[in-house]
């Protein structure tokens, strides 16, 4: 648990910095690399026309052939003096590309520039054939076509409005004293990606192909990408430095060994049990249970539930909420009180 | 047509600079924006069994309902001290993401950075449902699955090698003197993106939105981008100041009227008639055409064909070959005499 002590001294500090305009990024390189990636052949299934681009007419292609497929994008800015060793992996939820961390709905900076302010060097991630990752065909490579969610299925698992409420008379109705920007909604909505299917198998190479490119670093997760990079810090204890597991939807199996790197779980509002249908008390009991294993095995591992410091309202996207600037600077302080 | 006395300048500052680090930028503002978009309603689809994330079991999803699709990502690294007054908007072309701009497949910095260290802010744009840009279902919402692009396709379109030559005895065999960087063609292809089917009626908008966003500025298009670049700068003669037209794959069709920005087309190597197949003379053959008609209507349109100023081997991914940062010199030359 975050003290409230340090807590207020933490908002009066962001709040004092919110003021003044972030001063300019002395950015060294700017890029991106990708990971993994495979080879596969498609054989026999027959030409079909196919479009080409506007004022071009159809061409014959032959869908069959050899296909480079699943490499994952890795974005990076580095910094000219980052003023601390070890950057910050920034890993996306389920069905959202890294643009959730560069820039909120409603056009603030995000956690992107957030960690960067604060000096460390931001790898973005796009994970599970999002954003710029490579993608796959279907039948042919992934087993399942890719899940396009709805707005009201988004409004609603994410902690936006309670169930049913996308669909209310009137429009759309959020929760009481919600902190994700409403009216911006449509505007977040436009970076939704579809969600593929991917095994557990298929999910650890990932990992440990970001972490063999990008550490040692911290890993900061949110939701579907949280089981991944718990995971990923028991795989290599010695190159993730720290877990940000914000709102992780997954933990791992296996029990935690000791001397892990240490862990801050992250949660917003909204989680009581009345919330049912969509519901993520589960998942927070399940984050909790496996908090309190790696406590266990002598791993330090802190909660920040933000309305038990008082911080109400924040929807699953802690990181698109109109306190994300505060919420960044909590975990920043949380890494620094860890040396990190 | 650049001169050649200019071209051996601008090569030999090019060198002095490439032996020297580059200095880091000061960056004032990164991250991104969406255009467009627009709400669609499915209806009637049944429901299916949805894969959720690895480690959670699988839930029932209802296809049906508003969703928000559409949308074209804009990405942008806002100078604090921009030494130029229109920013570029680089666009990719087809079935690749503004990736391709970031860094070559063989990790040099890309155009992003070179024209961020000529002072330019920059936007880059992933057209066509590619990279962070909002994707469709089909057949609810788009008419035709994506198409998926084959190692040897790419290769052989993208002139590396002649046509037959992936499949080549030994191994792919590119052209001789070729400067794109084949060892590094598995990363270059981890980078695709599938196509999808766009028509001229929807292209239109998405350039008149980005244009909205980004200008007044100087559009830079590759290939697909072509077209709607150059028929952007019509219907914006005011807000687009100039249009690199890189190998583009189409022109307008309608002709250009008196009073439009400067223009520059490049082109590469390997456009000999004895490249049947996967030819672009026939794209070189209207793009000068339209020159031509820009000629006539009063508008400055220049001709940068590397082999006719010495520069041989460059493939249709000029910003990918291994003398990308020359060939954005060249382009930053132009614009300097053309005051921007």
């Amino acid at each position: 648990m975050i003290a409230r002590a340090l807590l207020i001294a933490t908002l009066q500090a962001v709040a004092t910095v919110a003021a003044a305009a972030r001063p300019p990024l002395a950015v060294a390189e700017i890029g991106h690399f990708y990971v993994g990636g495979r080879t596969v052949t498609i054989a026999g299934v027959p030409p079909r026309a196919r479009f080409r681009s506007a004022g071009l007419p159809p061409a014959q292609i032959d869908p069959n052939g050899t296909f480079t497929t699943g490499a994952t994008y890795v974005g990076f800015v580095r910094l000219a003096h980052p003023r601390h060793r070890y950057p910050i992996v920034l890993l996306p939820g389920g069905g959202f590309s890294g643009a959730v961390y560069e820039t909120t709905p409603d056009g603030r900076p995000g956690w992107l520039r957030d960690f960067l302010d604060a000096g460390h060097s931001t790898y973005v991630v796009d994970l599970d054939r999002t954003g710029r990752s490579a993608r796959a065909r279907y039948p042919e490579v992934d087993p399942d076509e890719p899940a396009f969610r709805s707005n009201a299925f988004l409004w609603e698992v994410l902690r936006i409005g309670a169930p049913g409420s996308y669909a209310a008379d009137g429009g759309p109705r959020a929760y009481p004293g919600t902190r994700f920007p409403v009216a911006s909604f449509t505007a977040f909505a436009n970076g939704a990606q579809p969600r593929y299917p991917i095994t557990a198998e298929a999910e650890a190479p990932v990992y440990d192909a970001v972490v063999r490119a990008a550490c040692p670093c911290i890993l900061l997760a949110h939701s579907a990408s949280g089981g991944g990079a718990l995971a990923a810090a028991l795989r290599w204890p010695d190159q993730v430095k720290a877990v940000i597991a914000v709102e992780p939807a997954s933990v791992p199996a296996a029990p935690p060994q000791p001397g892990g790197p240490p862990h801050l779980f992250v949660w917003g509002d909204y989680l009581t049990p009345d919330v049912t249908s969509k519901d993520w008390s589960e998942e927070l009991a399940a984050a909790e249970a496996y908090r309190a294993a790696l406590d266990r095995a002598g791993t330090r591992a802190d909660l920040l539930a933000l309305p038990q410091v008082g911080i109400r309202g924040n929807s699953h996207m802690l990181m698109a909420d109109d306190n994300s600037r505060a919420i960044a600077a909590l975990i920043e302080r949380w890494l620094s009180r860890r040396g990190l």
